[in-house]
């Protein structure tokens, strides 16, 4: 990869302590669910206090942080698409309920704590994943009508939301990694996986923090190659962490990917190779952004982060 | 009930033949799904097909007929609120796989076949459910996007269409639901439960339809109104229907309430009285429209449909 050219106001991302970002977007981010959701004692009651479970157990926000650092490398600011971060999390913590459940990954832990359905049982846990699914939407709708920026803007995003979290993006992800248990996969079909479960929302956090800043096509483009290396990176590492994480540090049960026998980058390449592979997919993520400017710094900073987290 | 004076272009609803008029909305609506939906061989197959197979199951599309006659009712066409009705049958479909699955009801029929679950596992129909409601979403956006009507009533419907949805709509309702099996249930209760439950989607079907078609706020009340009586009546009616129903009819197991010990007009009132509180519904639902055209017809014969349904 050569040296992109040095620009005015281009600053080496070392500036940017990811800890102390990631900390930002989780504050603002959680002010503003708290403050949208309904209480967790309004009817009923018991749907609202585990759509807050979850939503509310230390997620590190990557998602919504990748929301406003889009919205950052694109000329904007983060309190503007902080509804968007807001659906966005929304959608990943839904997500994750229903991945949890006894027919999908039956896990009983998730960062550290009992999963939903095992805190409140599986009709709830059903119910308060479909709650929060719509509720993302409701959000997106709301910032639109509220009178934040371009309402056509947001009704593109409210669509490309809705398209990467349904049977072509997160949702037909799960169902291919369901489909792919205790099967040999080939390389090619386990991009595909990741592409669709893991990649979808990730790329549609970058372009939406973009698209609500008034982008051009050409940054909506940029980000979007950053977002497919960046979300490959990520569930590389994810599959990792599953061999060799801390479960202290993760918050999951460490090996469950094995027991559900599961097509991963180690099963296929070992870890040594699919670190390799991680780290090649960040430096691609890293070069698809280096004409942008130094407000992309936080952007340069979480792809690093990708590939160094331990949980 | 005291009779509106006569106004012009008044016409009696004799003149709607109500299964014709159904008909016609569900060859619209089928047509715009099929077109719009992925095809069952894109990938994951499994879940387009379940889509597929849960929306394509020969239901009345009583929520877009409402979508459609409330936008006649209010000045406007069927074809452009299609989408909208689309959307609604989406999340109508989507509401009913979940509501079946073994964590919840527990049914194995639905409109006389296997219910999704039972037919393709419970981890597709999870999925297929979630992709179903997200694609709601997807329509309403993407109507908006192509230019239809007013962007901002698209906003606006979106974002009652979410609401009515979620925790504090017919989701919401779900779990009240769930929360009454085996209690004892007051009459109030029992109403707010149904409220939520059925309610809320119907109300916000001829909601979508009005405003989506220019109605004045005063026709949008009215139409609220009339939603949430004939709401009432067709959840009295589906309780009377579980006990004195015709399985061939109604297409699913007669006595499935009593068998979950769930909260029901007739074991509060006994079906006779229940068939009247379900007439008195009707005619206030009829009354909230007795000042709109014969625009409105559409509507005053699908009232009369809810009560003397059979299936």
């Amino acid at each position: 990869m050569k040296d992109a050219p040095a620009r005015p106001g281009r600053k080496v991302n070392t500036l940017v302590d990811i800890e102390v970002y990631l900390k930002e977007c989780t504050a603002l981010v959680d002010v503003e669910l708290d403050r949208r959701l309904p209480d967790a004692a309004a009817p009923p009651a018991v749907i609202h206090e585990a759509m807050r479970y979850s939503l509310f157990s230390g997620g590190k926000r990557l998602r919504p942080a990748l929301v406003m650092a889009g919205a950052e490398a694109a000329g904007g600011t983060r309190a503007a698409v902080l509804p968007a971060a807001c659906a966005m999390e929304c959608i990943h913590v839904f997500s994750l309920i229903h991945d949890d459940l006894p027919c999908m990954d039956d896990d009983d832990l998730r960062r550290g704590k009992p999963t939903c359905h095992r805190q409140f049982g599986e009709a709830v846990a059903l119910l308060a994943g479909d709650a929060l699914e719509s509720f993302a939407f409701e959000i997106m709708a709301e910032a639109a009508l509220e009178g934040r920026g371009n309402a056509c803007d947001w009704l593109r995003c409210t669509a490309e939301l809705a398209r990467a979290t349904g049977s072509r993006g997160m949702i037909g992800g799960q169902a291919l990694d369901m489909a792919a248990q205790g099967q040999e996969v080939s390389c090619e079909r386990l991009q595909a996986i990741h592409r669709w479960k893991t990649g979808a929302l990730l790329t549609v956090s970058l372009r939406m923090g973009a698209v609500l800043s008034g982008a051009g096509e050409e940054s909506v483009r940029a980000l979007t190659r950053y977002g497919e290396g960046v979300g490959l990176a990520f569930q590389i590492m994810d599959d990792i962490l599953d061999v060799v994480g801390d479960e202290a540090k993760t918050g999951k049960r460490v090996g469950a990917d094995v027991l559900l026998d599961k097509a991963t980058y180690p099963r296929l390449f070992g870890v040594e190779r699919s670190r390799d592979l991680a780290a090649g997919a960040v430096r691609e993520a890293t070069a698809a952004i280096e004409r942008l400017d130094g407000r992309a710094d936080p952007l340069r900073a979480l792809a690093r982060f990708v590939v160094e987290r331990e949980g």
